[in-house]
């Protein structure tokens, strides 16, 4: 067997550090190295930030480039925030690294739409250094852009798209819940939404200009419709507050794709603490029409976990470049030792 | 806009004609060639044959090296029989004759695990001759592998899967009705088994070896059970017989992947005239579940006449060799001209 694959983790918060607490757990993964600016973080040993009860013998850093400019590593998971304006520099350093990408960055999931210059720069800047970059995820990234895409297969023609993601936000990571205004005022959820302190759901942009490259659909516009609160008809005691009825229980986001002045792309996501039923569902009007639902949902942070470990050999595989999940092999869950899937490249 | 793409068909019965006719409707692509070895097809004009009301100005040939010596295609439409041994020589010549190859031979979908020989003659030659081969159709093809595949996404772990296909075989071709045994008695029913004159779903074993490639699952033993009569309990009229009480109504098969003693893979096909309720399901035990379904489950004819031209672009863009669906980018309709998407390699 060949060596284990070489992992950076370049961003040990909420997400990265699901992440890299699964990295541990797979037989053909090895950390060599770990990036946070988090001052509660860097300069400790990533066992003590992952809280796993041990040393890791891997130091976290503030310093990409001194980390890179001593380390080789095949892959570098990325999980640092959902803009690509804030993530271009240390995406940037990796590429120039020659280390290959996969990033939680919500907007590098579909970057060519809102980012059509730091798309080409990322492109280019990958294939000149011989590695690939993938923006992953279970939203954006999957759940609203791949699977529909893929239910789209058996179709001879399709007139509508729409997508519906139910999520009981109670049982989510407390700073996720906060991100979408639980247990706010409606008045003050209203004033943050304005203030873009509550920003809802980053990706439906993505999501939508990504199912319509694959559809060979050219969209007049992409239309998203400011965050609506949900407002709690009864008190709901969730792991981050409770929730009085009248306030806000989370939010509800709404997108379009628009074509001939027609929504032909509709994306609506729901995430509230008083939800009753869970669930992820596709709908194509088309031929034939197709009614697909994944009943209790796909939990997110599993799930984006899952995307992200489960891309590394295909990014690994892929030719040199930007790639989005719709460019690449069928996504497939990886078994405990993911080498027999890499075909090395030579160096 | 570059020249159309240039089509050869090859096979132009039952489901060959239907995808024909859905070949005439697409802008972006030109049928230059038709080959069929069928008495009654070969010497008249394709439009003749697909009875589409004028002539097509193509000659049906039951000769296709003399068809390939002078006509130069992008791709064939391959769409004869089940059976790979069978179909070999045809994709063989096509192969030789420099053409890209999709086909709807059930056992071509992935052919590694019956026919390791013959795919790799295959592989080799495509390779050899630059041109790309892939085995497609609803199912095998999709429903039963490309889609539990990609379900498999969002998994960190996966423990089984179970698909199940529900058909209601009464909205199907008269051939398809024959072939499952509708209206016979049980006794003809399992005579017909034995003597392998009804042979069930073809796609089960490959379905079931194409899951287990992509999850990295080393499988001890693929099971198929002998398919089960589905006997009417009312008497059901459908476009081919009228079945009685009593007689057969359609089928059922299972399939089973083993992995330590296990059924870690359960595919199970039900196809009669005494459906009540269609759909297709997909099932997975593990981190986190995934509970799918589409209601109303997908029309079988439609669904292949669609994953076959979808498959096009895909097939012409990637790498010379025998392929399958997991190895291609995601699935997805393609617009009226597909010509958009097709990245034409130097020839």
């Amino acid at each position: 067997m060949t060596n284990k694959v070489r992992v950076i983790l370049f961003g040990v918060g909420a997400i990265g550090s699901l992440i890299a607490k699964f990295v541990l757990e797979k037989k053909g993964l090895e950390v060599v190295g770990a990036v946070d600016v988090a001052k509660d973080k860097a300069g400790k040993d990533l066992g003590e930030v992952l809280e796993v009860g041990k040393p890791l013998g891997v130091t976290v850093t503030d310093d990409p480039d001194a980390l890179f400019s001593k380390v080789k590593a095949d892959i570098v998971i990325h999980a640092t925030t959902s803009y690509l304006k804030d993530v271009y520099p240390q995406i940037a350093k990796c590429v120039k690294a020659g280390i290959n990408v996969v990033s939680t960055c919500e907007e590098l999931s579909y970057p060519y739409y809102k980012h059509p210059e730091l798309a080409n720069e990322i492109d280019e800047l990958a294939k000149k250094h011989g590695v690939t970059v993938l923006g992953a995820g279970i939203n954006p990234g999957y759940l609203m852009d791949t699977l529909p895409i893929t239910l789209t297969g058996p179709c001879q023609e399709v007139k509508t798209i729409k997508v519906t993601r139910m999520m009981d936000s109670s049982k989510r990571r407390i700073p996720y819940q906060k991100k979408i205004g639980t247990g706010l005022s409606p008045e003050e959820f209203k004033r943050m939404i304005e203030e873009k302190r509550i920003t809802g759901h980053v990706g439906l942009i993505e999501s939508i200009a990504m199912i319509a490259d694959a559809l060979g659909w050219e969209l007049e516009e992409i239309q998203e419709l400011p965050p609506e609160p949900v407002i709690a008809e009864e008190e709901i005691v969730t792991s981050h507050t409770t929730v009085k009825t009248g306030q806000v229980a989370g939010l509800k986001s709404v997108a379009h794709g628009i074509k001939e002045a027609k929504n032909v792309i509709t994306l609506e996501f729901v995430s509230h603490a008083a939800l009753k039923e869970e669930y992820d569902a596709v709908s194509i009007e088309g031929v034939p029409n197709i009614y697909e639902k994944i009943e209790g949902g796909v939990h997110g942070d599993i799930g984006t976990v899952a995307t992200i470990i489960n891309a590394i050999p295909k990014v690994i595989n892929a030719n040199p470049g930007l790639v989005t999940m719709k460019d690449l092999p069928l996504p497939s869950a990886t078994p405990e030792d993911m080498r027999i899937y890499i075909n090395w490249r030579e160096s």
